[in-house]
């Protein structure tokens, strides 16, 4: 590929074609976006034991900044639940929520986050995220969504609470069940009652009002706009804050500051871990998002270009007082369906955030923070759906076990060692399948040239011939069990004289199995009992050549199992002198 | 299989046979292992950095526990270079050498490795071995075997010097060139080069003297104990002890001690890592040996069953005064080739060990270590092989990488590391490879029923139907690559109608990979595509069937390729109710 500025900066691209209509489409959109934002990056904030400007600053330069690299044109960047979520666990562990140095842990989080990312994008690891299972996601998607509910029931409930798993957030809330604020508890439980309305009952409702359905989806997502002026109003109007309500506060009012994370080696090196966990969940969150919304509009994503933009997103985020950001579920979606068709849409957001920053930070005083615990809760208990457990359970009990445990050890041990025995553990699972693969003896299928599995099929067989199917690549997991399997079936007392390997599933025979076949070789040489292989693909025969085996083999090495099974059946001992390359 | 004894202790199975011919050929071997074992336990207790009795207290309860427990018949268990090697790394890091800590330290790793050991094969998890791929042992071997004779090199120049690293060894060395002791380095020269001798040169010399092979054979075997007792006399005889040649000293003259491991939680934490990998490295390089061993008896070696042997071994080590032990590549052979045909001569060796360690300890007292540290390294540098590096070369770039690494990172950072990241290099290089699998486009060789990659065979094609062979099961690391692959060439402008996933390749679809299909097919959909499959595997089939991508699937699934090419070519548009299982 050669080099185009485009292929680095997508902003180049769709800048280059940008027309009137698309302009007013993304600043509708942006409109939209920036209203349901406002509360949502305040809770995250508050969610990742931030201050609440926190949260916003986190959604400004990251937003234009992957406008600028990143490659979908409706992913809406800024702090999401999971990572904020991540983001408290991690930082709890090394500095108290509400100092400096937890701010600054958080900035350096995301710098590390972010440089991180994009390294994986300039030398191309996206595959890296394939190691996260999708039902290993998903489990720690509802994990994390249990665990987030719980984490904000201190504010629903108005009472200290802390942990980093849910027993620890459970007990430590039971400790302190006897202070619940009364008033706080009744404005966080209304809030959160009137949220699972609007998502449950208030869209139908509006469409028997006659509004059309975009008008009624719009109402829908106004609802925590709503909660949040009722609620503050409250506040204000009946001086609950004087009851012990706990409320935002004094937001400062600016544009987002110039802030530089730390380069302490000590703080690095126990940020690591961490960061690159939560590089890789809100990388996977984001692709996700984004491949769904591209196709769409039969749009495609350059997963490597979105670790770019992901990765400056989450510098900026560490430069302007932010957090790690990822590409958020909600936000985007909202960004796609109000019609925003150009990451303009988001820079625009982005200015109008910070016109929020600067002229709407007074009015949040006094809104509760029971009502931000509320609009967290009801988003992201949609979040948690253990249907997974059901479906893997049915097809596959290895991805049951991964998605069971990764569920369990989340909400037992905290969202690391969830997310990373998750990934271990579909690994070892792989890796065991494939240690004892199946094996199917085979034989012909009468009148054909097919050859099938004896247990399942009428097929034509022969005592002195042995063909064996192994379904899976040979490679150093298994290969003593080839080696055991067929000492096993060819020893004292079998009637076998030729042994075929039918190599139609073996996708690679690495150095190991190599070994082991010389191994096998040998073996059945000594016995009087011939080795031939059929049907080896073109890859793994190129490298075949180039070793000692094919010279050292007893027998010989067949395009087609039928020619095998014809030469070594009708013609015994004759010679077949086709040593073929198939591919 | 129904339980019988013999099953856990195949001493019941070989002992009922046991004849008075057995007796003498078991007895002449044991004689003859006696004979070699005295100095070389004693050489490698110097290289663990242990008394010199532990190595004989090691090779005599573990060599009566293997055989009664062991399923090899020839396999003789006691201390061996690696293993020491390791213990040596080890301990290092937690006590000094020839403090209390460090023996107790040594009985506690013994102790840790045989409950592994016991667990894994009680556990039917000797499996875990195969994830030592034969690149990483043989470069593990070659590593080890250097850093062996480094750090005895020391014995020989007569100064001190320590490390685990080949570096750390080195300069240590190099700090401590000015106090050679000269006399030590003539006696240590003398004797490397008479053991050099006696392995290339001997051995043809005997037999131009007319000799038998066998007896030639042994005195061979009989080079060390020549060394030992020549540079001993010396020493005894012109006063070297007072002169600086360091001597083996005094030996308690005892039958095995009893011992009793820690069972500190420190300490079993700190050893539990260092204890599972000379667990798994001892078991690996027992079991090659024994099953090499056996292949020649055509006997079947248990791999469960020598868990259960070794683990009992080294339990018996940490309880008798020893450190941790497994079959001797070595002893094991010279065993075999004198003759011996049951575990028994393995006990009358431990009988013979044992009236040594009463009655012949003192006349070691002069034994100069320089001369232990010769029998060493004559024999770890026949352990080196560096050709391993030239044919994974030729082979297989991944496997030479992992060898390669296995090799530097063993020399540079020590026997831990280097060998714990060629287990995870290996296996991080097979993920990789099937991440990114081979997927080849086919079509119908003419005149047959075969279908062949279209790079590599001249074939029929039909621009409106695509075939594709992956040479990979699907699975979540190669998932989201099947999506991108089938998308990129069903995109805008291909003639494409049908695509034809040719299934005889893919052992296994996973959940992940199942959802990925899923949004295949939708979005194929769409473009008014059609998705089938053939070739599908049975035990591939059995899963999908119970999912409800049969059900959405748009297009069929056909038993063969040709009956899908057939039907999707020549007769397009009709329906072909074959939806049947193959395998």
């Amino acid at each position: 590929m050669s080099f185009r500025l485009t292929n680095y900066i997508p902003a180049l691209d769709w800048g280059s074609s940008y027309t009137r209509e698309t302009l007013s489409n993304d600043l509708v959109a942006a409109v939209i976006v920036t209203i349901m934002l406002i509360p949502q990056s305040l809770a995250y904030a508050l969610l990742a034991g931030l201050p609440p400007e926190a949260g916003i600053y986190a959604s400004i330069a990251p937003i234009i900044l992957y406008a600028i690299f990143g490659s979908s044109r409706a992913l809406a960047v800024g702090p999401v639940a999971v990572v904020s979520l991540m983001t408290a666990a991690a930082i709890g562990q090394i500095a108290e929520s509400g100092t400096m140095g937890y701010a600054i842990a958080a900035l350096t989080l995301a710098f590390l986050s972010g440089a991180i990312l994009l390294v994986m994008g300039v030398f191309r690891l996206g595959f890296l995220a394939n190691f996260l299972s999708h039902p290993v996601i998903a489990g720690f998607i509802t994990a994390s969504g249990i665990l987030i509910a719980a984490s904000q029931l201190k504010h629903l409930l108005g009472i200290p609470a802390h942990g980093h798993t849910l027993f620890q957030v459970i007990s430590s809330l039971a400790q302190n069940l006897g202070s619940v604020n009364v008033i706080t508890l009744a404005l966080g439980a209304s809030a959160t009652g009137f949220l699972f309305w609007v998502r449950k009952g208030l869209k139908p409702r509006l469409r028997a009002l006659g509004l059309s359905p975009k008008l009624a989806d719009v109402g829908t997502k106004a609802g925590p706009v709503a909660a949040v002026v009722v609620t503050t109003l409250a506040v204000w109007g009946f001086g609950l804050e004087a009851q012990g309500v706990a409320v935002v506060g004094m937001v400062p009012q600016s544009l987002p500051p110039l802030t530089m994370p730390s380069f302490s080696p000590d703080l690095l090196r126990q940020l690591f871990i961490p960061a690159l966990l939560i590089s890789i969940i809100g990388f996977v969150e984001s692709i996700s998002v984004a491949q769904t919304l591209a196709a769409k509009k039969r749009q495609r994503i350059n997963p490597d270009q979105e670790l770019i933009g992901l990765g400056a997103a989450n510098i900026g985020a560490s430069l302007t007082g932010g957090y790690p950001v990822t590409g958020g579920f909600s936000r985007s979606v909202v960004n796609f369906d109000a019609g925003a068709e150009t990451p303009a849409a988001g820079a625009f957001t982005a200015v109008g955030l910070a016109i929020a920053a600067v002229a709407l930070t007074p009015l949040v005083y006094y809104l509760p923070k029971a009502t931000l615990a509320a609009t967290i809760i009801v988003a992201v208990l949609s979040l948690v759906d253990f249907s997974i457990l059901r479906k893997t359970w049915g097809y596959s009990r290895a991805d049951f076990f991964a998605v069971a445990a990764t569920i369990v050890l989340t909400l037992g041990f905290g969202v690391e060692t969830g997310v990373s025995a998750g990934v271990i553990l579909s690994i070892a699972l792989h890796l065991y399948k494939t240690s004892r693969p199946h094996v199917a003896e085979v034989g012909l299928v009468p009148g054909t040239q097919h050859f099938r599995n004896i247990l399942r099929h009428d097929v034509e067989t022969d005592d002195s011939v042995l063909t064996l199917r192994v379904d899976e690549s040979l490679y150093f997991v298994n290969a003593r069990f080839l080696e055991d399997l067929i000492l096993d079936r060819t020893g004292d007392g079998s009637p076998v004289k030729h042994v075929i390997l039918m190599c139609s599933a073996i996708n690679e025979i690495d150095y190991s199995a190599l070994e082991s076949l010389e191994a096998i070789n040998l073996q059945l040489t000594e016995m009087g009992i011939g080795l031939h292989m059929s049907e080896v693909k073109g890859p793994v025969m190129d490298r075949l050549k180039g070793s000692h085996f094919l010279r050292d083999l007893n027998g010989q090495i067949f395009q087609a199992q039928f020619d095998a099974w014809r030469a070594l059946t009708l013609n015994r001992g004759a010679e077949v002198d086709r040593v073929e390359r198939i591919s």
